[in-house]
């Protein structure tokens, strides 16, 4: 089965927009066992829409298109499809005069061009759409022997999303191969993606069966895996093994198996041990609180803490003796166990957790260049320092900073 | 000029990874005034591939072709867009030359594999790739009396702007009708979209020849203004006119119109007043100063500060008196107003910001709901404190309430 989806509308051919209902409709065709073949984006325009709704046509079996079923004079993706298919179009009354009620019951006169949103391609099926006023449209018929599928839904993610699970997916659903589906995600932290692919890629690719995506981003390298089988069980047996194959390998830089991010685990593992977390960021600026307060419910095992930006806070807030900051400065081994076991203190925490470092892009010396960072973290009887070189910009050395001590945390819960 | 950009690579018809590049090249085309009518998303398949290939050889003067030239098996960009031209690749022996020179300096013997990327389409230019090894191909002919131009690029991001700015720009820009584009972009802080669009669509829409995009996002709401003429000095002259109104209209909730961001702006300010900022934020989560710190040099306006999350480190931090808590709740009017002013006077700075609110899900009540959110400012001698209800989610709700916090921050250095 060829599967394309066609996205409607100018401005995704701006520098500032992109399509991005393509992803959720590619993760629901690909649960049914249906991969994307072809994305198609082009702008309301008469020709253009039409091109590109024959050339879909000529060689999809399913073409999703989106988006220009509204009423102005720019949504034109009704017209040209029929015209692609050479068919007409014809106006629904029974939808016309639906829309009249709506309007009166508003006590507002209709437009004149919303009637446009009741023109239906000759043979198809009008959709409901229960979060909008554009319909859309299921048009189905044989060619070249096999069925071919063309829906038409409105471009706003919640009403295309809503007319997908209502409508389209149970009426999809038997059209297509049965094909039992299982998936896997493991995230790793603190890893390098290219020591994480030269580890894992030999194991994976005995797996020609099992579609393993690696991505990588700022300290996590998550591994997807998906197969395809006829019954669950084999589906998830080949899973489950390769799954177990890379946990091995990896070891605990997995931190999860079943989609958390970082910042849930470690609010997980703090609330299964009762423990309450509080720290004290300096170059990371806030950025460590806030990716553990984006978690619903953090209030259970999170305290707060301080961000030390000025020197003077490192003192004030978190009792690190200027003395020290002037025996070692303030990016050191020492004064970031300071801040971990002070904060701990002060708060009455459980654990604490200190960052310092130069994230640049200035401040930067040969001694201590930028990227330097120091995490610790303690919980009152054992610590642990960790002195990292983090390459990149300002954004991606915090970023990781995050993650390194999200990371510390993690593991002196294990 | 009928542009299109073909990206190629099965990962991004996967739900995990889409297409960036085009947004950079998109920007870069309209640079030289050239729209893009066509964006397609294809795979490492050869007839899929070869497909999508020759539709767009047939409609487009320009064609952008990105990925799919490495030197492994999947890399089929060459071959396919050869085939769809009609005509043969050659295997250019200067570029097998440099390879093999490359790979000996390195001490180790180049994989058979890799002469695959010497290939080049007969009649195409070679363009050297100064940060990987792939080299791109520009392809020019004359068809239906009319220039036609097919450019193969690299995949990497950073490959891909490289070549552009220094080999296909400079080539490509003599080629396409000189035009005069200006460009202005206005960010407004904490206006709702809809009612941003009713009051300057009015504005906007008696001035057909600037296209004018309104993106709205999480309490800001920008307007990029952009139009080609034959002058420059004319095109700048309808931008500033248009640029000129909507100011008029919007006021001082236009914050910036040379593209910085809100953080950016409250650090200028802070900076030529010469003042210091402290934050105390609890449903905020440290997302303030966060943002305060991710501008570079940030250090010279920002002391820091506490994330107040638990109700005691309100008081241990920004000495809260337990009383006023009691009395009026931690999500309270009087509580961001200590807040705000007892971090400015603990930190000695100028201005200090407080912010407390319920982020949810959880913790809402009838007469405190979801959303409500008090942010307050002082400079010690007057203040300001704003309720709020936002909608949404977790993260929508926090990131407002920080927009809001920025923006009092800005209106009084103003």
């Amino acid at each position: 089965v060829i599967a394309e989806i066609v996205a409607i509308g100018s401005e995704m051919l701006t520098p500032f927009r992109q399509d991005t209902n393509s992803l959720y409709l590619t993760g629901q065709l690909n649960e049914l066992g249906v991969s994307v073949a072809f994305k198609t984006v082009v702008g309301d325009h008469l020709l253009q829409l039409t091109s590109v709704a024959r050339t879909a046509i000529e060689r999809s079996d399913i073409v999703i298109f989106m988006g220009g079923l509204g009423p102005t004079e720019d949504d034109l993706t009704r017209e040209c499809v029929a015209e692609a298919l050479g068919v007409e179009l014809r106006r629904d009354h029974d939808l016309v005069a639906a829309m009249y009620k709506r309007f009166a019951e508003r006590r507002i006169s209709m437009p004149e061009n919303n009637a446009r949103q009741a023109d239906v391609i000759r043979g198809a099926d009008v959709v409901p759409n229960s979060r909008g006023s554009a319909p859309g449209q299921w048009f189905q018929r044989e060619q070249n022997g096999r069925p071919q599928i063309l829906i038409l839904l409105p471009g706003p993610p919640h009403e295309l999303q809503r007319m997908w699970e209502k409508d389209i997916l149970p009426r999809l659903r038997p059209l297509v191969p049965p094909a039992a589906i299982a998936t896997r995600v493991l995230k790793t932290a603190m890893l390098a993606e290219s020591a994480a692919d030269a580890r894992t890629a030999p194991i994976y690719k005995k797996y020609p069966n099992i579609e393993t995506t690696v991505l990588a981003g700022q300290g996590q390298v998550e591994f997807h895996l998906k197969t395809t089988a006829p019954t669950m069980q084999e589906a998830e047996a080949a899973i489950e093994k390769l799954a177990g194959e890379l946990q091995d390998e990896l070891g605990d830089a997995v931190f999860s198996t079943s989609g958390e991010s970082l910042e849930e685990i470690v609010g997980l593992f703090l609330q299964m041990r009762d423990k309450k977390l509080a720290v004290a960021e300096s170059c990371t600026g806030g950025l460590v609180a806030e990716r553990i307060t984006s978690v619903a419910g953090s209030s259970r095992y999170f305290l707060g803490g301080a961000v030390v930006y000025a020197n003077e806070l490192k003192t004030l807030f978190a009792d690190v003796p200027p003395l020290l900051i002037e025996a070692h400065g303030a990016v050191s081994r020492e004064v970031a166990l300071a801040l971990a076991e002070n904060i701990r203190d002060i708060c009455n925490a459980d654990i604490g957790v200190g960052v310092t470092g130069i994230a640049g892009p200035g401040g930067g010396t040969e001694e201590k260049p930028v990227g330097l960072v120091y995490i610790a973290v303690s919980d009152g009887q054992k610590h642990e320092i960790v002195e990292r070189r983090f390459l990149g910009d300002r954004e991606r050395i915090r970023r990781w900073a995050s993650q390194q001590a999200l990371d510390l945390v993690r593991r002196m819960m294990m």
